[in-house]
């Protein structure tokens, strides 16, 4: 199917699964619970962190539900026409989406963010609802818990009109856990020194893969070839070794995004990661550029003085942005795209995909990465 | 198996499963893991957090994990020895306590609270780790999201080796869930009015069906007569007929402890939910008692606003409990807590166990409640 009409399946299952997993409704429909109805007290409540979790799962670009499924289509070739799988397919392409929503809602909570593509972050909509902070932050966690079990409960139903339906659930459930790995390594880098370059750098490349190569490009890849009934070995390994790299330079290419983007592309004012003191391999490769230890330059000292400060002004957005720049540091990390790209083709060329199949994978697989450096 | 027997091992077996699904070990020794490993920097936090997760799974009186065991065996008359079967259930009574754990950790968020089973909460003892408030409370909704994760791993896990697999995975799925809606209606009783307090009643009610009955009773008795093989109809009846009015119960007591539990027994201070400014039943009661809607008294008024008021004084704790007792609330909830006692026996004595296995099942059913109120 092409990529448009698979878009435009995505979006309205997306809607109908979070309102049957995480909707109002579930407090009245599910005559299996064991806790059915509501007096009309809780009802208001319920029925707004029921619309946030609609809110919330609007907008995204569906990256990681298309990969799924052209995942599936690459392997079961011919196979990609309207049926009861690729119905479930669709389901766990889905639910991926649904898991990084339940991922943002607690990520901005973490980050203590106002906006979310375009709009308020929930726990911020549903502070404004409470009419009280602490309420909404409250309801904000749990809203990110009901939608992280409701991911799992439509990869559950789904899985039992797909082969290796026992795998699917275990790949989805360790996609998760390499997440909130991911995370926690993310959180600890906030609190690393910034005098060795070099293991700032090799920090940011590990909390890379767990924390985005796992859910956006290896967990759609290896739920997409099993469900297609690639052998498990099989499907892990391939997945791995093409999504592991793309997975990466994404993340390389998204931080690079927020220093080189135009706010009408991002959604995103430029420099809001550098304003947040976010540490990534921009700073690792401009700090290396600048001395290695004990070497620090004026400008790398006054780097360090601005990524240790309690916030940051605009005059050091500019500076850290130019000086990015003068280090090298972008086209360093546009070189590490590049590589990773080339390593991520690689790996989809051993997989002996029939051409047209071929072709199809690696051109979703481009869409991960700005159009000018995976064109050469 | 005795009791004492069962506790011997419950408590092990939570280190070990916790260790191996939410553990240090889970960024090194999962072959499988599309990203293994992790550089030196990272390791400090992520050891802090897995160390974090084994100690926050410590304490708890493993009342649900119990109650799975003896569901399974009174309906598997005479299969109590060990076995790898009766491991696979002792897993899914574990996982029940990792999930109770998880939500702690949230709630201990959500609520503010400094302490947990006399130990720091999980998000304080992580900040103190971290010398950031922030940091700490962003790892620690990382690690509740991490115990979720691990938990539904461990069901997963060890349906495998039981009978209905599939349907164990849903109902602790719906489980979880249900204790996600629960604590999402219960802060919104937080932002209620005081001037109905038979809607208040009710409420509360309710919300002790979702949030605690789900998860205390009904879902460790369902889980236990699946893994025995009961079916499931049948085992979704039945566990909700004993469960949700032995839930409910359990939560007026619980409530009751606080106002006139001794703090050497509770481990927390007597009043601790009314300094919380906590509504529940025993206050609905106690306004009802002293009026109802429009008919308010002068300690009704003063009721109102101690619980509407930003924070309550020790003479604000002193003044609710006395009125608490004077008013009949207190007495009212013992009666409560005697009828949905009545209720849950009826409710076992149809189902036609053998009179050895139905006299075990009640018995430690009576382990949820005051011995005084269940003994008549």
């Amino acid at each position: 199917m092409s990529v448009s009409a698979d878009l435009e399946q995505i979006e309205p299952r997306i809607s109908s699964l979070v309102a049957r997993h995480a909707g109002a409704g579930i407090v009245d429909v599910d005559d299996d619970s064991s806790a059915t109805g509501l007096c009309g007290a809780l009802r208001p409540t319920m029925d707004a962190v029921a619309a946030q979790a609609l809110t919330s799962s609007e907008g995204g670009k569906r990256l990681r539900a298309l990969l799924t499924l052209a995942a599936h289509d690459a392997v079961a070739a011919g196979d990609a026409s309207p049926s009861p799988a690729r119905d479930a397919v669709l389901d766990v392409a889905c639910a991926i989406e649904v898991f990084q929503t339940a991922a943002l809602v607690h990520d901005d909570i973490i980050d203590d963010s106002d906006l979310r593509r375009g709009k308020p972050s929930a726990h911020r909509a549903l502070s404004a609802m409470a009419g009280d902070d602490a309420v909404g932050e409250g309801l904000g966690i749990m809203l990110g818990d009901l939608l992280a079990t409701a991911c799992i409960g439509i990869v559950n139903a789904a899985a039992t009109s797909l082969p290796h339906s026992g795998r699917l659930l275990d790949v989805f459930l360790r996609m998760q856990r390499e997440v909130e790995v991911g995370q926690i390594l993310d959180l600890s880098i906030e609190t690393m020194a910034l005098d060795d370059p070099a293991a700032l750098a090799a920090a940011s490349l590990d909390v890379f893969r767990w924390k985005t190569a796992s859910y956006t490009t290896v967990a759609p890849l290896e739920l997409g070839f099993l469900a297609a009934g690639m052998a498990p070995a099989d499907a892990h390994r391939h997945a791995v070794a093409v999504g592991r790299p793309l997975g990466v330079a994404f993340q390389l290419a998204d931080d690079l995004l927020d220093v080189a983007g135009s706010p009408g592309v991002t959604g995103k004012p430029v420099g809001g990661d550098i304003r947040e003191g976010k540490r990534n391999v921009l700073l690792a490769d401009a700090l290396a550029a600048l001395g290695g230890p004990g070497r620090g330059t004026a400008d790398g000292e006054r780097l360090k003085e601005i990524f240790t400060a309690v916030r940051r002004t605009d005059d050091d957005v500019e500076f850290a942005i130019a000086t990015f720049r003068a280090t090298g540091a972008i086209g360093r990390s546009e070189e590490r795209i590049r590589d990773l790209w080339r390593e991520s083709c690689r790996a989809m060329d051993t997989m002996e995909l029939d051409r047209g199949a071929a072709a199809r994978l690696k051109s979703m697989c481009a869409r991960f990465l700005p159009a000018d450096l995976v064109n050469e």
